[in-house]
């Protein structure tokens, strides 16, 4: 999918919401833990629920690979199930030597069709350049991200740098941005690092950002939009447990629904704040 | 496999070459290429040549992740054939906020028994934990990688740091060093950084590091044997390319164990210097 397309999505639907499909055996609902395809018939329930809601679905790669072989399957069949008007994220986090790296952007652009994967910046320039040869396929590589160990390392100033990009994850993003465009290029940047976002965004106007963190991580839809919302909107904001885990009974995929829906809501508000 | 079990094999064997299983359907001999498993086929072959050389088996997932499930079925149906001598890691980079890295941990060391998994640092400690907590399996964190993309942010030099560990590179081994122990923590530090190892070495006595990049690479394992070799070797040094695509015709085992062979025997070489 291409960028005037997923814009434009955004804008007809009032909505930048992804759902993240990390979906974990135990905890769906009973009812469907017993059936032989529980994860395809969880998603699927999910997708269908959600998917008026939301312009993109993030696959979190860690819950499928824990169920092997099946998970992968899983996994494939969840993507050939989400409609094509959405973005489909996979969130696996890769990164290796040039060589290696050519294998993932396989992996996850031709074997699997995903739009866009996640990517680990620690490898360097040639450890991402093979994503972004990939014609309307996008590279999301980690900014700042929501967790608390995004101090440890992200946070960490470097010597010698110019004010705009003192911090290893500034650096990052700057260098970053000069491998591809806005058009093939975005980033991740925790929704729990509100008060770096005015920062990231006047540092990178054009880029979109893949927001996780807000729910069950708390960070704030309302700052996160505020503070870096492009013309082009310029978010995507994944919500995954406050969503996919709202119910619990049979009619879980209703409240899925319920949640995804004020989401969407809050979003529209945003966007016409925006526009008014 | 514990440390001790681990230094044992080494020194009986004289040797501490890690054979990478870096498969890559398109690159194995043609007469194997037409087989239904044919990669299945291949691995086991060149495993039967080479164990007698060396004391681990190191699978890089992109390979197998290109292929899909198929490669999933073949990356576990590998893992079950290497013998239980071998220590088994998985080349898998991984890494994410703690609630997605036990899932990766789940993955590859109770859904596909390895013995140790590559991890990226970028996401700070609770990225990492959820490997360490897993009782005689080991976790490889990044440090000073084999390829050119290294300098891009790995030679970052930071502020306000004291000189041992003024460089990204460092602060990462020097800070994640003290989350584990030597008995279940490793680090990559790239064969073609030669000069950085008497450094890493000095900062980390005891640790093991996963040393890819001799061969194809063109890293020196004489360099690295002669600065970061310890009084338990302390060093698993990975050939890939180099040994299993040694051949292409109906001979590529045979090939592939002479090439493992002469590593065993320039390695025995520098085990000898060491303990004379």
């Amino acid at each position: 999918m291409n960028r005037h397309t997923l814009v434009q999505q955004i804008k007809e639907k009032g909505t930048y919401l992804c759902v993240g499909l990390d979906t974990d055996i135990s905890k769906i609902p009973m009812h469907l833990q017993q059936q032989p395809k529980a994860v395809i018939a969880f998603n699927k329930a999910i997708i269908d629920a959600t998917k008026d809601y939301c312009v993109s679905y993030k696959i979190n790669t860690a819950f499928y690979e824990s169920m092997g072989v099946k998970g992968w399957e899983a996994m494939e069949e969840t993507v050939a199930y989400i409609p094509d008007t959405h973005f489909k994220i996979a969130d696996a986090k890769r990164g290796d030597i040039g060589n290696t790296s050519s294998h993932y952007a396989k992996a996850f652009f031709e074997t699997i069709p995903f739009d866009a994967i996640t990517v680990a910046p620690y490898m360097g320039e040639d450890s991402i350049r093979p994503f972004l040869e990939y014609e309307n396929k996008w590279t999301i590589v980690l900014g700042l991200t929501s967790n608390k160990g995004a101090a440890d390392f992200e946070l960490l100033e470097l010597k010698d740098n110019q004010q705009s990009n003192s911090r290893l994850y500034e650096k990052v993003m700057h260098t970053v941005a000069q491998w591809g465009s806005p058009q093939n290029l975005m980033f991740v940047v925790g929704a729990t690092q509100a008060s770096a976002f005015e920062n990231v965004r006047a540092m990178l106007p054009e880029h979109f950002f893949l927001v996780p963190g807000v729910g069950f991580q708390g960070g704030s839809l309302e700052e996160v939009s505020t503070y870096a919302m492009n013309k082009d909107i310029g978010l995507l904001v994944n919500a995954s447990r406050a969503i996919i885990y709202a119910g619990q009974k049979e009619n879980f995929a209703e409240e899925a629904r319920v949640i995804a829906a004020q989401y969407q809501t809050e979003m529209q508000g945003y966007m016409n704040l925006l526009y008014k």
